[in-house]
């Protein structure tokens, strides 16, 4: 079952290669043994740096099922996730993930996200991306807003 | 100038939680002094969780620009960005980000990432989300296919 899944989400990303969409990256999402979600990396095609194959196998499930959260489900991705991709998968509640390649094997290829992981663990400070704070108090005032919501949910 | 824009994240912010799409957050791009693009969360509104501000933020300028790169722009976030929102603005080269609330207003608040930072930080093998490969090959032969590809764009 593991190999059928994990050849999908290779499916995907040869397909996404053959289309020229983006980088040579696959998968899906699996319920029950039953696939809910696919994806493939889209940078190019959608213009969009987001766009990689868990974000958008993710999105595809959840859109899908009409929740936020995905619980019970796993996630097969062609190549180990990147820091984005990774939390994606903490927010929507995975509950395993299985990858082929390895992200040494992604970094060969020209797609090294170990400067993002590295950067997280850095003190803000000493990041190359740098952070600035201003105006805490105001954006404090709509966290109240959302405190006092009966629309509010949490997620 | 900076205040200015850091009102509109918090604008965004505002209305998100008015019309109940999602977390108190806000985030808008900014390219020579224009807004290029704008984001709130709507995770609840999309069932999406990856539906960010900041992410949709990013999506909203690279689309509209029509680039999967943002450099020389800066990122305009209510909030301090979770891990995902940070990895998405690396790969979206932003060259600078301002945020507002910081995590730990927002882990007061219920929205806690602290966990997802813990577990980036770890080694695979600790984390609470087991991850496990298979299949390597495979997935490398769609790399090889991508390398041959004249379609490939780097990003």
């Amino acid at each position: 079952m593991q190999e059928r899944f994990m050849a999908e989400a290779i499916a995907m990303a040869r397909q996404g290669v053959a289309l020229g969409h983006g980088g040579p990256f696959g998968a899906v999402v699996v319920r029950d043994g039953v696939v809910i979600g696919r994806g493939w990396n889209r940078v190019i095609a959608d213009t969009d740096p987001t766009a990689h194959a868990e974000v958008n196998a993710i999105r595809d499930a959840s859109g899908r099922l009409g929740v936020w959260h995905l619980e019970e489900c796993e996630l097969y991705a062609s190549c180990e996730p990147c820091p984005m991709c990774l939390s994606a998968a903490y927010w929507a509640h995975i509950s395993k993930i299985y990858y082929a390649a390895s992200e040494a094997d992604a970094a060969e290829l020209g797609f090294d996200d170990r400067h993002i992981r590295e950067e997280l663990q850095c003190s803000p400070i000493r990041r190359s991306l740098p952070m600035q704070q201003l105006m805490r108090e105001e954006a404090l005032e709509v966290f109240a807003q959302w405190r006092a919501s009966e629309l509010k949910r949490h997620y």
